[in-house]
């Protein structure tokens, strides 16, 4: 089997082409670059069957289309047309919809600068078309494109990076909040929400006790994500039931609505009130730590649960409103850089048709096998308290809850809401903004 | 560049085990089945650059571990644990949560069947565990693992195909629908979703001029899909705005909220007021078109186009609520088959930052601009009334509006609202049960 690698091969021809002096002005350079694109192919290890993705199409980047620029001491290089389409004075972007308003009918791609200059703070391009465009140094170096810069910024302000953890590091990773803190504090706020976005599970404490607390802590997110069971629903033991988590038994380890192609991001379970009896212990299992061990100990077996599509289903009837969810999927979903996206695992949910090859069958029962025990072997076993809100990240752990008595005197009650990661990742982005200041982000 | 290509071959072995004689029986046979995998690698053409997904992992099926049935004259194999696993008895399958409750931690992966039989409607098993099981053929059939019983299935009831269109094409395949018979009708709520689905546009006229008609279509499907501008949304123009939709300038053409993860699937857009004066006209392109002809004519630009990850963006305050919105995928983003699955567009909202190799941004700006252009060539053209509901697939269509001229006296006025596909095709299921009611869907 070949794969095909890309290399990237880049001279440069130094040309300084204007330089201004002052006291505020540092040299800079217009260079010339040439780059050339090869294709090295080489042959996996027998262990390494993830997709590499690659760009196949090559491509010579003209002598005459990037702008170097010295800021801070770094040399940094920026395509002309995108400096062009991305110049910040009012007729190319409008202030207070934060957006471009170029109009893109007479845009020329070829745009060449006629006289380039900076101070300590600004870049300042006069086009060819005449238009003046001036950039904040610290805005362009934020978004340069060396890989050091892109990194930097996706994690800054993208996405945090996300940590793995099993059941020996969950002590140690299981962060507890504060009720009250989180609602008056924006601090508090940014840090349970980072927690939860790194490790995809965090604990509020000190919740009332009373059915709407939830809303309060949704409400500083922004609201919660609705679906066919409502936009909260109630989590105790309901004999005729749409649903298998309204059950007092075992309630194997899964994720919540993976028949949902926008499946909720995070869940937030209130206990309000727990059971006495032995029995009704929450288990948590990191399947992104369950997929990276799948990929090194059984990578066969990674591979069927990475490519097989299996079909998500829910049919029922709640509040008289019927529904009939389907979504395919595999169990674990990966990206275009084959980092793992969502999990989706539900035994009940799981359709009965197999949308894939009849000979995967077996194989994947065998996987899919492997993958339950193996998260039932790294997961972590607690039991909630009334007043605690559990939040974790519904694509990425699966939950579950041993069997509980259920009885008039020993009942367990949640109150549970959803919210998504477009809201989540938000919020934390503008409190970051609020709290960081960094000059260039936006 | 080498692909791999899969490709089975099967021998079968019929051992007839089991003859039972009665009314209502027919003959069935227990095949013993051996099949081997083997690649094939071929060299594609040139124009075929498009990733083929394959299943890396040889596999061969135990020679006793699939079940042969003739079901209405074909003859279909089931494997053991699929069968097992999916018994209907009111152990393993909760009937009104419709969903599996077999204890996987006590499930035997090498279940053989002990006793099989069956008469005009079912199949019956008793297995080597001593668990009988019932199964309706019509279910059995409908859940067949040949490729053409799974094709049937994903059509019936999975999602129905699209189809592509383009200026020419549109005054064809732009139906009409009534308000009031969407109420009041099952077929017409069907046929308005059904076509909206295939086509990705279809227009509701003769809807009350009020802000709250729109909530009642809603309804019929579910529930809207909120964001952080709203539940719904007016669109008019608004001076001081967070959105550029809000303006009364040309609105070029775009996807709504491309920077969500979770974009809106569908847009319904109720004109109450439309403008009087020039302008105003809706255009509206199917991106899957455009998408196949780029493909087909500019196969470099469609690869850069479907691999290059483009950062979208949304910054600003609405209502009150900051939002930070950040979301990257490529413009055509493909699905595991390489059928397009969603489409990202809109200049305002493309972020400036650039998640991808400096070399990459010159011919991505040119395909970019090229597939603009083909949107504006293949586009239609038209201008809704007051009392139309515009419907179209927001992650399938690029839609814009012309300029138009604002003034005390020559308002244009829209509400709208999203709702998600999730929440359409679930009612298009239960519809097409109920309408058709054909045996063994569920």
């Amino acid at each position: 089997m070949n794969y095909n690698r890309y290399a990237r091969v880049q001279t440069h021809k130094v040309s300084v082409v204007r330089v201004r002096s002052g006291q505020h002005v540092n040299m800079f350079a217009l260079r010339l670059v040439t780059s050339a694109t090869k294709f090295a192919k080489t042959l996996p290890s027998a262990s390494c069957i993830k997709t590499i993705h690659t760009v196949n199409v090559l491509f010579k980047n003209k002598t005459d289309d990037l702008l170097s620029v010295d800021i801070r001491g770094e040399s940094l290089q920026f395509p002309y047309v995108w400096l062009r389409e991305n110049c910040q004075c009012e007729q190319c972007y409008h202030t207070s919809a934060k957006s471009r308003i170029l109009d893109w009918n007479n845009f020329d791609l070829n745009v060449k600068p006629k006289n380039v200059s900076k101070d300590q703070n600004a870049l300042q391009v006069t086009w060819n078309d005449g238009h003046a465009s001036q950039y904040n140094l610290n805005w362009l170096k934020f978004r340069g494109f060396t890989t050091e810069n892109q990194n930097k910024y996706t994690e800054t302000i993208y996405k945090p990076k996300k940590i793995t953890w099993n059941n020996e590091d969950f002590p140690k990773i299981f962060s507890k909040h504060d009720y009250n803190e989180i609602l008056n504090s924006d601090e508090a706020l940014y840090n349970w929400l980072y927690q939860l976005s790194v490790y995809g599970v965090a604990l509020i404490q000190n919740t009332p006790d009373s059915e709407t607390a939830i809303d309060a802590v949704v409400n500083k997110i922004g609201f919660t994500k609705r679906t066919h069971y409502g936009v909260k629903f109630v989590v105790r033991n309901v004999p005729n039931t749409s649903n298998v988590a309204y059950l007092s038994s075992n309630l194997q380890l899964h994720t919540d609505l993976p028949y949902y192609e926008y499946c909720p991001g995070v869940n937030l379970l209130h206990c309000l009130v727990q059971t006495a009896s032995k029995g009704g212990e929450n288990i948590l299992s990191d399947c992104h730590y369950v997929a990276q061990y799948m990929k090194v100990h059984h990578p066969e077996q990674y591979k069927l649960l990475t490519d097989t599509e299996i079909e998500w289903r829910d049919v029922g009837v709640e509040d008289g409103n019927e529904f009939f969810k389907l979504h395919r999927d595999p169990v674990i979903c990966l990206d275009r850089h084959g980092e793992v996206m969502r999990i989706n695992f539900s035994i009940p949910q799981r359709g009965s048709q197999f949308p894939g090859p009849i000979d995967l069958v077996k194989p994947w029962y065998e996987a899919h096998a492997n993958f339950l025990a193996l998260n039932q072997k790294f997961g972590a076993r607690f039991k909630t308290a009334a007043g605690d809100i559990l939040c974790f990240n519904n694509i990425r752990l699966l939950h579950g809850r041993n069997a509980y008595e259920d009885s008039e005197n020993n009942v367990r009650q949640l109150i549970g809401a959803y919210v998504d990661w477009d809201e989540i990742y938000s919020r934390l982005r503008c409190l970051k903004v609020k709290l960081k200041n960094e000059d260039g982000i936006c």
